[in-house]
């Protein structure tokens, strides 16, 4: 039967646009054009959205793909999928995960699930859909369909979706309403009412439509970012003016794999709930002693993936935090959950995006945490 | 014999100026003018040496001091000793931690070293000295004249001292200057060269000199934010233009006590350490269950006193960071910092200072925790 | 007959708390209990809507005030209007301008027009009507009352309108929301689509409908924000949660006024008009020479108001600047309008509020600027 | 006779990497590979030493100049300077201005002066010598043998001389303290003490030596960030670790020239003095009128080149500014002095670089303008 092999090599960059790395893995065919499906990273910079050193960064790697596959750098988005999240503050290490996918027959299924990938792209998204059940639909479609690719039928297999989706612009937001359509907000920013933070929320309801996680009776345009009980627990979601249609990408495990690796992940109870990360190592397969990883064992951790999205309360457990206040709240936000992850994996080269107040993705309070590991 | 019994009391503040959890423990008896040591606390605001948070704050708490002790607001500092950290950024709840101590009689030592307390200013350290010879040896001096208030003897038993020495000034480099003499640094800031960055770690050395931490034959001016390797376990120090003598408070166990309390402390090996938090509850007593603090013993845990100073390296545990060039890693320094005692301790009351690069509070990389913990 | 005698004192402030130049103001007899009307702000910190030092300022200034009216602080609303601008960043100098007014007998109308204050409170304004027409119509009815405390009838003679609303909070939109009713955002920033700016911009259209700069068949609650067309030239806003009420200050000239003060305005073309301000100068009376204020004739100007609202462009006078991306736009914007009046008056101590992006406090792209200048 | 005849083409640029008006300009003959000697411009960014912006454009930049040249990007630097200063806050247009030369057969020397470059590099600069005497003599050394190439004897020809010198580098001072030698900071900043302000600075009195603003007797490594009567009224420094000689522009005019535009250049006399600015745009010819820049003639200004250093004192014009104390002042001190420029030349693409704290580039407290005109 034919089944998927996985990789994902971690490669640190000594700057936004080190692509050094990855070519010592092409060189030593780790990475091929016809294997290469996802690099999913953090670069430094300023976190925001005219971070030049995560522009640089895709520039970079767009171009060090585009002569890797031999296409020109405009067709690298149909054959790989980047998503590069900018800003390293704290303890993250910029690193770029490279996610590769080679077909392979084996005799019989695996004992154990272990890793596959899937991906797909929704239709055209249409700025009047931004933020609102529109898009919501064409992504849990997109979601359905990316398992397909990944050989998943049942949400539980499903550990992590990457989705990135159209924002709006001033642009798009003209067209929009010359057509006599109204759009979701015109703030542009990330902010409470911005219109990427409804395009993100509402990409993550697309993904807990699609894996049941939320009943589609429960969804509606005036539940994005009003609703908190309404969440996915798998969901990670990024947007950007400059796109048209949506982009998914499922991580989980099946029988169908010759992969080494297998997933798991977990969520945690709110911003200081380091049990959630262990939790999500536990359930990749991380071996513990005495309540903690094995060190011994930590070895076998190839990489964490976690949000780390600001509680929309300004209460930790009974106390006050002054977090929501902060003008630097963006970036702080971000850094802690760096520190949580990182106090846990005792590395600095985990992918943790964030900074956002509240959101849709991971419950009220909580973060999500994704976690692979090599099998022993 | 005559013995301490010292308590702690931790007061969230809803506002820079809010002394109404304070007035609230003065009407019920448990802080008294005649018992009242110091206050220790985290204050909201930038952090920044023109917080304003601050300075209300310290306004505001003298004031009321005064009001409790029926003295002029200038005669406050006779009585008792004030340390304000500004900021709290992340996961820090602005509180304030009266420190009371009261003398009793009791029939015989302790059966196990309980919590005590002792003070000492420093005789005058004029300008020449900060950050020099001249600063570290009074207040060596004075370490020892608070370990003596404190009834303790063996530096085994310190586990934390706290001292606040002068910085420099425009004004007083002015004089020294006029004088023929020199000053350390003619930056007033506490970046790396900075003159508050001298005083505050010749503080330091001054306890580990004064502790045996640091034998007397390896100090000179020269070390001084310079050899790493000289530092001191237990001080947590800090600077203020405004002063003219250093304060010492010195906190320790001893078998002449009757507190309900007990201290210990213990230092992280790296700045995502979060092992070395636990040994610091470990230390002062808090039970583990699984290789983690026992959620049901947790309630016995008192306070935290941590101090987060950012690496000199860019290195953790072999991979980059980006921290050391981040404009906002002082704040950001901080609060990692409160993160990972609060991933440890499910708390965000925690008192936790720092944000500077390098210093000799805590070995190369690592930092201080110190935590009581109230008997079971 | 009766007239004002209107006098305007501008006080550095040392720190947030610092009111002895006002003490000395009163000590002089130059601030008295039945004269004082309003105190005028800038107060150094962040700026933000945390900012510690204008909060601190705020408790210092009423507390001063109550001693001096000899009434409870939680009275002083009731008889002296404190507008005080948080945030100081670049050149300007944190002040407080005491506004008072006596009514004196005069024996004929003033050959020249002369400063003249007046006040007015609003109606309760409900969370519904913040941001909407429900605020602008209370706004206009308590100008037109604040025009006929002042003894001002032709709108042509207003030059400067300073008013307070009330914004949304948490607790108020919940209040509306169990009525059944709606708010007009969520989101509780000064950001493009947040309650505050909602709430300033209406108060700055119920000033232009009641001075006729707009007429009130033009707007409706969805111009707000939306028509940058609808502006007005003298209305300077602000909005606080706290607030019930409006509050309106309008300054302007009347021969009905024994005042030795005139007051004259501007607006600037767009950000980096100079010009605009030179005009405020020259309305007021400031003689020029060769086409700037003459340096010898400046002693009378006594004090500029001006707001530096960001442009909602990116372009200024047809190429592109970066400060609508800027993380710091809201000081850097600020402290961008106090260079530009700074270089014109040659003096630091100007009242410059501003730093949000668009309002209808002013036109597209340009801003307000009033001057106030003693009579030669 | 032969003469030079300089150009200078100033690009807006949309984003860091963006040549295309170069390229434009190349397209067109405007900048050839023989006449192209300097491209000088602000790139949009953080401004701080890891604003990947600015790195992204040099990379892009070289890049680009390698094509048009047909040479490896590395030998770039022996045919172009680059002098790129990151961070346009404000109203600071990001572009580049292309600097080119042409040798040309003049019948008769001109009439009038007219704008000349010159160029060269300096003798190799050890760590030892950074930010001290050494610097200073190898920079006075090329500051002269670039006049030689701009065919300029009289230091009052010359308007401007922009100079990169080395910085230290954690490399270079182990290097140096390794041969038993000592460094002026171990502070790799460009704070106060800092190894780059000391750099800047001492190139800045190199400046001065040469063209005989300073006596040489006056210097020595002592005065050097310390004695700030010693200035230069026209040089422009900067500073790179990864430099290893000092680079010198020398701008002037010369009768020996036949190029369409003409030099000039003022100082400032504090922070907010816009007749600074206008008596530079006068030295270059610009025609006034009332007291202003005639706004028929700014069409025929090409370009201004403006520091913008930070004031060492608190006080402007006798009463204080926070600057000093902001946490954002080394962005906020670049804006203003785009918002000073800006308000003279009404138009925003400006060179202005700055915001460090004190210099010998310009007198204490005041800041060098330099315009260049065409000739009517």
């Amino acid at each position: 039967m034919k089944a998927q092999r996985v990789e994902i090599f971690v490669s640190p960059s000594a700057t936004p646009a080190d692509t050094s790395n990855l070519q010592t893995l092409a060189d030593a065919g780790k990475i091929r054009p016809d294997t290469l499906v996802a690099l999913v990273g953090k670069t430094e910079g300023t976190g925001f959205h005219d971070d030049w050193g995560r522009v640089w960064a895709d520039v970079a790697l767009r171009s060090w793909t585009a002569r890797l596959l031999g296409v020109p750098v405009d067709d690298v988005a149909k054959h790989v999928i980047f998503v590069l999240s900018g800003g390293c503050p704290g303890v993250i290490t910029p690193h770029i995960a490279a996610v590769t996918r080679e077909w392979v027959e084996i005799d019989a299924p695996a004992r154990e699930k272990r890793l596959v990938v899937g991906r797909a792209g929704s239709d055209a998204i249409v700025p009047e859909e931004v933020g609102r059940m529109g898009m919501m639909r064409k992504v849990a479609t997109a979601t359905h369909e990316a398992m397909k690719d990944a050989g998943l039928t049942d949400p539980k297999d499903v550990h992590l979706v990457m989705v990135k989706v159209p924002g709006l612009t001033v642009a798009s937001i003209r067209d929009a309403e010359s057509r006599g359509q109204t759009v979701v907000s015109h703030d542009l920013t990330f902010g409470p009412e911005g219109a990427g933070s409804y395009a993100n929320d509402a990409a993550a309801l697309g993904v807990a439509m699609a894996l049941g996680e939320v009943p589609e009776s429960s969804l509606s345009d005036d539940v994005v970012r009003r609703d908190w009980d309404l969440y996915s627990e798998v969901a990670m979601t990024s947007s950007g003016g400059e796109k048209r249609h949506g982009e998914v990408v499922v991580f989980g495990n099946s029988t169908a794999s010759a992969s080494p690796l297998v997933i798991g992940h977990a969520v945690t109870k709110d911003f200081i709930d380091a049990q959630g990360v262990r939790n999500a190592l536990r359930s990749a397969g991380v071996r513990f002693k005495d309540g903690l990883p094995d060190e011994a064992d930590l070895g076998r951790l190839v990489h964490v993936f976690a949000k780390s999205v600001i509680p929309g309360s300004d209460q930790v457990r009974g106390q006050r935090i002054t977090l929501l206040d902060d003008a630097d709240a963006y970036q702080i936000g971000k850094a802690l959950g760096g520190m949580l992850v990182a106090s846990v994996t005792g590395r600095t080269t985990n992918y943790v995006s964030g900074g956002e107040r509240n959101s849709h993705q991971g419950p009220p309070g909580g973060n999500i945490v994704a976690a692979v590991v090599r099998l022993g």
